[in-house]
């Protein structure tokens, strides 16, 4: 029997039924049954954060649409993530939408408590980056507060190491300066791929650079990329790693539904073999987030944020089967 | 205590969680508490039926998105649905793809079984028109078998009552007359609103005319058509009457998204004014169908669609809060 | 035998088959059996004459696919079109993207030549609304250029007898001060419904005032218009009379699909039911202009247009079997 | 010389330049001429009050680029708007997207010292509705904060006096009791038309009937709303009235690209009509909210935006030209 | 004289006239002048074979329309296609939209008989996959039926060699698997190009790898493709080779407009690129098939599909001009 | 103090205020500080030279708007181009519609004018392809006519050396003929870069082959472009060169929003390393063409073109810091 029963398909088409994540069970369904949970995974209905285009707050809602057409087996991997691993859709987090600090610690408090924390790793879907955090802290606080922090792996257009925008130290554009002064995160272990220009200014790399942040762009994934990731995935040995997915990332062909589109950068099959390299990583909580329906007009934004969660599952479940790391990365990107 | 408990909007906004269809809970949900569900609501996403435009597979999944932002209590009726009414998400039905009459066996006998057939009564999104049948029956059989069949308010910019298009006869244009034929509908007490041009051939009507339907075009509405709906909802006094809502019977400027648009239509408040003309009516079951998400661009043909659903459960809470019959109509298409 | 053959629906659905108009043979096909045509539809892709949006090129292309679901009997009139009339696509005419006068020249040449100049009537597909005033040229002289000009059924938000927009005279906006200066159109027998403001200055109207030109404004249709219509119907008893229906006239709601849209105008189906209180005139040719396609998300523009030439051929076709006047209009928008 | 300069369009057509408010000139050239301003019109993009979907501070730019096709003459009056009126386009409020208080408090502080406070009359672009509340105090304060408040013409789908949304009570639902109760609005003089259901419950409505605001629903406004309207325009007589004008008065179809639309209102003739049968009234500010581009894939939402902008100044215009009052009301939903 | 020839763009641009595919004549036409045909392309409106997403039976028709700009010229094969063949549009198959095996045997009942069997080959544009099996029917007929089967190159990042989906063996899942077992394909000729991940379970590649086909993984191209369609083409020289193309191998970017989108897969570059290193191979017939319009807002995806026509037509017409194999693929996926 | 003064972003976010292009201070309010200004940047909205869709003119307002988002500093270039540089929005340019030659004449006299044509440069923003010779021919002027004529550095999918097309000599596939013919470019110095097929015939490229432009297609990019882009690089050391970028020269998944798309083509990214790649040119004059909002439903084209005038605004500026020449290129397309 598998870790995760999903709907049958000869009663209900991937059309069919209401939309959880990936159709997998509801939490409290999971639950009832007294069968643990690997990964819960919840929306994060927030953009109050944005420094520029709203509307990802109805960002878990398309991308649970989207999931409905989300399979599970990970033909790269060789590995059936629903044998692997329990998952189940949590609902969404609680929010206040006057009020970002708030949120975030409501989104904190809330997610601390999901499953068994000892266990039950949490995926958070946004919503806008600011939720990152609340995420971030959660993970920590049920990882038992590792007192060097997390390791991070940060796919992001954007470094979002901003102190403040308009007085709010809270948004969008600061979730890991706040997340490396508050200890959650080791910035040393932590890489953020794919960052790009222009930049408001020279200085909007200082934070990070001076921290230590490993900082590639998308140029340098060209120039050596490989062995940074390397070296990286090296460090990391061992380390228990948040891996935050913001969208931009990828080109606006790829992802025009986002709130903060920068243009130049991977196309969706770079992400995935960029993803897919960190395998053997050890992977205890994530988030896929600034996904901006209203700005999708063909649906791709949503489907590609779809698979990169599943991306992020496997990693898990590669790992289960797999233990120890990899030995060498694919993905045309490093090549 | 509401008899219809919602999310608490203090921690989930309408853009936030699992969507059900108006945020009601799930059937499972209340029944595990042993709650009487007085209408269950089930999505039908089906759309092997079509004559031309296939999609309607999506609407329940859209029109449940787009029901998250329907509230709770009806102004012109002055009455809360919420307070009068026990209502639930029974899901969607099981549907096959590949097979028309198979899926109406089986939403039929699935919908048969729904909650206490002695009271809850059924509300079916679709999917293309063709499922009407399946609810028809499964209403039908709930409410006894009654021997002269149902009445009929039927909204729509076509009959439905075409014997069979490609040697099919259970597709979206022939509903009614197998309803007809298969007693489940007396048609002296079926009355179709909005019917329209251009038809195939003049033949078309012939069906509904010689078994006594009225057939009300939009034309005829603004010639009298008060007095028509007058005279029919005295008819219906007292008989248990189905409403089945075809969203093409709307102008395709309000109701982009379906798959045989009809020009020159009812604006939605039109429309909106008729259906609570019909207050008093027995309303016993009822369907919303033909709405088409990938055609719907602003999305104003799905918010549409739910708040008719909206406005059939309140014409239920109205009956139940004032019995007896409205005396006068108002709607401005009528006046 | 139906005086135009159409596809076997049993082998080629709506959906199926290079477009024609309406699923209308092509012209070509139908000489080729000696069967004489009442109608000849073309395209004229044409939009070099605009004065803000352009687009409206593409018109032909997408009328021609929206018109595939045009059916063939008209139940408000209760006459199939296809029995009545013979009717043909002759494609498209010849254009000249870099010169408005050179173009209207060509297509008026070409116009000239179609079919039976005797019998066949011309409806031409726009294009921007300049390229009425080659239909109505080669109309007028294919009726033997009449000397007091034909009568014009204009439905626009724009009276177009604007003398010259940049130095050009052949624009979109003054195909009807040419043709009342050319003797096409005889002023006095000439009525614009629709027409709306703002306008570019009071003068704007100078014209058409001077000359006798009926204006009908959006607003005057509301207070008494009936009246005017009967009146004006009355005075166009007998004579030829070519329509010309600049799809602007409808709010953008109904045709956001336009390069000029104009706030405030008619619905469809009050537009519909004006067109069809002009019943019993001796419509001898036609032009429908003016949609854009690349600004029509919904598909709602083309569908429109497509159904409004098939009301100007139910309009010859009615007459056709009854003859003389309709004694009274119906439509809402004159009740 | 007309009071307001606009580009040469034999140099600039209407789809040239850099989009001001319907091509008006900038405040600061026309202070730099020692002209006088008679209306300065101002966008604030602001959003950050909403309760379900945001993206309203993207709307002054898309209005301003709808509304360089809006002319000059408005037929209906019979009125140049640039010849009676001196216009300018003042830019865009100081907003911060983090904070409702801090947002309206400025916006005020900065809308009070625009042009001549003595003169100029201010017409705000949002935005969300919050931003209501800001104009009014400026305006308010700008006339010499009359004891009694300002007479108010509200047209919205919703009444906008909810106390407080999620504990704030600055948000787009709440501008009117706060206008209320700080004295800026005098509730006797306040009609909101327009206003419809379904309500979160039947005590919304308690504020605005206690305090004996006018409400006209969209059904009222075809069962004796003449005579209302009549009746007001009596009581406003003489009172300097503020106009508030929410784009989701209109039908979705009309208006899709707004936040909350409501299903089942006017049609955009229909509220043009309404709005011209206030001529007459004096109106002393004004405001047009709630246009979210990213949901107006038609553009029809910030073109009927544009329009109504003009509306309001055309009403001054008309009251400039003819003093005192109007004798009938015209508008079909009045007749 | 070119073999094929086209509308005379000084007289009918590429905006202009009837729609057929590239412009090129219709068969009839062609006939009717006894000139040969090399290639017959036409439609099959057919989608009800989908497991997903309904509406590529719009799919013809949008591509016709796309397919006016696609030129003559191939620049890299330096060929001018329409020299080197005589091509025709066939216009639609025969479908009966509620049965898939009724509809596969009617086209390819209908495509056998098509032009002169021995010359004409056939190139189907779809609708959905199903429709593969019809023209691999009819092509494996007309040329003989090979006892071995016809070698087969397809680009899709499914399989499509599954047994039955909801019981229905002939779906759009299907084809392949039917084709092999019908002896049309020699599954060791047979080379799957851009298969992707994830999949329903393992054992989804079973079948294909059994019976010895050879499945490149949008992976593999980066690791070593060259190599193995080198080796490929080697296996196929002078091999009569179908070749089918599934538009949803492109990534979602590229086109969106599909019904079962799969992330992460070729770009447009690069699917050309691999297309024109099978130049040499013997092209006996095609498909282009999954075109879904509504999901196509750009127009991209049917544009792509258009293209991807005019490369097989230049594989062949290479292959007439050079006879042989081709000595060195180049296209960057391969280098 | 930088050399371009940017809104305070603490009051105006860049949703705010009226859009110039990247929010450049107005050039009129430049001057009136008498400081110098670098470069002028200019829309030209006009699009009556295209041969296929329009729709451009309505190019420089969307590009200004999405410019908004535009940053200032380079962060591969390690450059703030708005400290080096002194930057204005000169508005738009005059155009007359029905008149390409009058336009372009009247845009190079108008342009010829601008600021101070010793210093300042010419960006203009199209609006379609031809344009480029009105600012090549002001540049040329300005420039003071350089015998041997300037540089150009063409990146486009098509050479645009068309001599005619329906008699017009001023059309957008001829603005490079004319050029050279007229001496303002060198052909020799001229490099095309992305050119692809399928073309009208095999002589469309004669023209640039006989003149000696280097012709790069886009596969040429792959096979040894590297090494022609460093030796044209040599060839323009010390010479003033144009800069001409036509948008179709991407993908249209990156690209849909324009005129004459071309499948096949670069990735953003590609073409943003290709751009980068000429840091040490000499660049005099530029122009950003062809973007057509109206098919750009995700806004991703133009999001591009402003991204596009910033980098060639950036390869200005990192030759005012560095002078010389660049060593080696980068950007993955040529490595």
């Amino acid at each position: 029997m598998p870790k995760t029963e999903l709907p049958d398909p000869r009663v209900s088409p991937r059309f069919a039924g209401v939309a959880t994540f990936c159709r997998y069970p509801l939490l409290d369904a999971v639950c009832a049954t007294s069968r643990p949970v690997d990964w819960a995974i919840f929306g994060v209905p927030f953009d109050s954060g944005v420094t520029y285009r709203p509307g990802a707050r109805f960002g878990p809602r398309a991308i649970r649409d989207a999931s409905q057409y989300v399979k599970r087996f990970h033909m790269e991997f060789d590995v059936d993530v629903c044998e692997v691993l329990s998952l189940a859709d949590a609902g969404d987090a609680p929010v206040k939408p006057y009020g970002i600090k708030d949120t975030l610690d409501g989104v904190a408090a809330w997610a601390r408590a999901i499953g068994d924390p000892a266990r039950t790793k949490l995926l958070a879907v946004g919503g806008d980056h600011s939720i990152a955090y609340a995420n971030l802290r959660a993970t920590w606080e049920r990882r038992g507060k590792p007192k060097d922090g997390l390791g991070l792996l940060h796919f992001d257009s954007h470094l979002d190491t901003v102190d403040a925008v308009w007085g709010e130290r809270w948004g969008h554009a600061s979730p890991f300066i706040r997340a490396i002064e508050d200890g959650l995160v080791d910035p040393k272990a932590m890489l953020s791929m794919g960052v790009k220009g222009p930049l408001n200014s020279r200085s909007d790399l200082d934070f990070a650079r001076t921290r230590g942040v490993s900082v590639v762009t998308y140029e340098d994934c060209f120039r050596g990329g490989q062995q940074i990731i390397r070296e990286f995935r090296e460090r990391l040995a061992g380390r228990e790693t948040y891996l935050s997915f913001d969208i931009d990332v990828v080109d606006p062909a790829f992802a025009p539904g986002t709130g903060t589109p920068s243009v130049g950068g991977f196309t969706s099959a770079e992400v995935l073999a960029l993803l897919r390299s960190f395998r053997g990583v050890e992977i205890v909580g994530a988030d896929v987030v600034e996904v901006l329906p209203d700005r999708d007009p063909g649906g791709v934004t949503s489907l590609l944020a779809a698979h990169v969660m599943f991306e992020v599952l496997a990693l898990d479940a590669w790992k289960r089967v797999h233990g120890g790391h990899a030995h060498d990365a694919q993905g045309r990107c490093l090549a």
